[in-house]
């Protein structure tokens, strides 16, 4: 029998992956769980995304322009230009989802040996990304002790070498929910100049920051602006994941030119989520702003509960709808899955994500989780009871052995 | 500023893609091109599929499952058992469109370095996942003269090396319409039996095959059924080719795991296709047999015309809706652009695919195009009229000079 890729064999499977199965088996067994584990949110998608579906009129469902729709495209520029991103329509490609922007950019700026440097707990999935390209992540940790924030220039620059190609943020962030401050962003920017670097910008959450700190797009930075890769996505902010419509966005005309190689292999990004996407850029300021403000009700409720829980701690998030929560458990993972596999607390349970899939440095997030807060409030409210009652009941089986 | 991936740089950029502006351009100075250059088809898509679109009753358009929606899946399974593949629910992985199914399969069995096999011409994006994996395709040249048959096993055997790791086929085939027989395929299998390889099949157009002669998947093979990667796609059957619905299909339990890696990584295929690809499967026969019987009629019709124009020869095509002609000119990539960018026929010009572009092996095809007949019979009639007014023009005005 042939065997399989080494790459394969090297991609990670995720820790959140892994405990899907026994969350089902859960749900199986009538328990209810609540999912705090995955970026789904359960707001409704805009209005206008269904009616544009039952508004097609068409005979035959084509291939779109490799690089996305020209009307589609335009309407991203002029969403880009409310917050002061000056892209032109040339800029903006169309991928499949923010996953396929991460993949393209990582294609098309990485050989194999290249190494990007990621400030983690950071999204588990650049690091599959990466080995498909077959480039390297090298992570310098930030701290659940100063709330995630950058960690100092320094030790990014320990770590250039040769092959470094680029520096990758995601701002906001997913998992920690930070927002860079200015200076941070400006620091960032000074290193990229200095080594003459790609900075890849995933900013996906740009529509949710809570604190009045403002949003700093990559493109905001002056003077790397031909070094600037920005990933984007519509699924986050119109509620719509499952559309896969993402975009990759860069003014470096090489780099284009090398991204629409892959694009045109692909053939096309898909044509019905063009039109839903399309058509929600036009979704209403209150339903944008009735979605943040149930985002900034979620979180303080979140944050204020898991604060007031024995033993736990979360910073305080800035911006997306994530954090990254310290428990009271030696082994976060062992917890996650023993709360799906053997525990409920009046038929109910909960689902995090263990943190250890956020961190490539060994040993680090062994005691967090990531929660995202995509429940409502009141079923927030209950699986924080769960959760008590669940670190109660784990750590009394534990000192029981 | 940073330097783009070399890997990009290797990309091949398609010719078919380089003339596309040109044809743009000859539309805005008013001239009709007949398309002939792609596998776009103008035949409607089914009523279900929209019907299905409008159907849609979610609040949320999330996240589909990883592997494809279960309920796809099943009736993926059924549909295959009416071509006798033997395939189970769990053999199926749903990916965004064929391509996507060709760049996990080489992702999830190619390692950098590794060597596939493939029968040339070839559909010209197998190269650009190739690169994207690292791999390497070679090529056997099948010829013109026989109609594209398989070349001898001899041939294959010769380019075996120890990084051999798969033999790729399309069948029926894009760009030549051949149709492999059982004799041909037994071959393969020997091959792929005898040297542990894969066996990549892309069977995309199984619903168009025209001579009586009986298509044969890899599936039906005996004795490599853990060794076949079957490539599928919804879009040539049900005309939906913007959905961006295909799949994976393998027995290979490792395989199984290393493919669903790369499907986690990019979270979930398009949910809208899905829903789409699922409600087209119960497209009524009449339907798939009205188009089959329109290629039928356009075939016949295309092969005849162009082999009376005096020096155009094409084999008959057995499949696909694709044919290759050999044309009286020296360079056939320099005709299709003067097609589109100096000529015209009562304002009229067509725009043909050099076959340059499936070659591998230098200098082949130079005397060649592709030819899709995705255009109505009456289309078609005008195109072949432009095209011997187009030989006849283009050689008058290089013997002038």
């Amino acid at each position: 029998m042939p065997s399989v890729s080494e790459r394969g064999c090297l991609m990670p499977a995720s820790p959140i992956r892994r405990l899907v199965p026994l969350a089902n088996k859960a749900i199986e067994r009538g328990i209810k769980v609540y999912r705090l584990n995955i970026g789904q949110p359960d707001v409704p998608t805009p209005a206008a995304a269904f009616e544009a579906l039952r508004a097609i009129d068409r005979k035959v469902l084509e291939y779109s322009p490799s690089e996305g729709m020209l009307s589609l495209r335009r309407k991203l520029r002029e969403y880009y230009h409310r917050f002061n991103i000056d892209v032109d329509v040339d800029d903006i490609i169309v991928t499949t989802g923010g996953s396929e922007a991460v993949l393209f950019a990582f294609m098309a700026c990485l050989d194999p040996g290249d190494e990007i440097i990621v400030p983690e707990p950071a999204y588990a999935n650049y690091m599959a990304f990466a080995i498909s390209a077959g480039a390297k992540i090298v992570t310098v940790p930030s701290g659940i002790d100063n709330g995630f924030e950058l960690p100092p220039v320094e030790e990014f620059e320990k770590l250039i070498t040769p092959r470094t190609k680029g520096i990758l943020i995601c701002n906001p962030n997913n998992p920690t929910g930070y927002l860079y401050t200015m200076k941070e962003m400006l620091q960032i920017r000074d290193l990229v100049l200095k080594h003459d670097l790609f900075l890849f910008s995933d900013e996906v959450y740009r529509e949710f920051c809570y604190t009045g700190a403002p949003y700093i797009s990559a493109f905001h930075l002056p003077g790397i602006e031909e070094q600037v890769v920005l990933i984007d996505s519509v699924s986050k902010r119109y509620n719509e994941c499952g559309i896969r419509i993402g975009a990759l966005i860069t003014k470096h005309k090489q780099l284009k030119e090398n991204v629409m190689k892959f694009c045109q292999a692909r053939l096309s990004p898909p044509l019905l989520g063009q039109i839903v996407a399309e058509a929600s850029i036009d979704t209403p300021a209150e339903y944008m702003l009735a979605t943040y403000n149930e985002y900034v009700e979620r979180r303080k409720f979140l944050v204020d509960s898991l604060n007031r829980i024995p033993g736990c701690y979360t910073p305080i998030p800035m911006g997306a709808f994530y954090t990254v929560v310290q428990l009271p458990v030696d082994d976060a993972d062992d917890f996650c899955r023993w709360c799906l596999e053997e525990f409920d607390y009046n038929g109910e349970t909960i689902f995090m994500a263990p943190a250890s899939g956020f961190y490539t440095t060994p040993g680090m997030g062994r005691n967090q989780v990531r929660m995202a807060y995509v429940l409502e409030r009141p079923e927030l409210e209950k699986a924080m009871t769960v959760l008590r009652h669940a670190l109660e009941a784990y750590n009394a089986r534990k000192s029981d052995k």
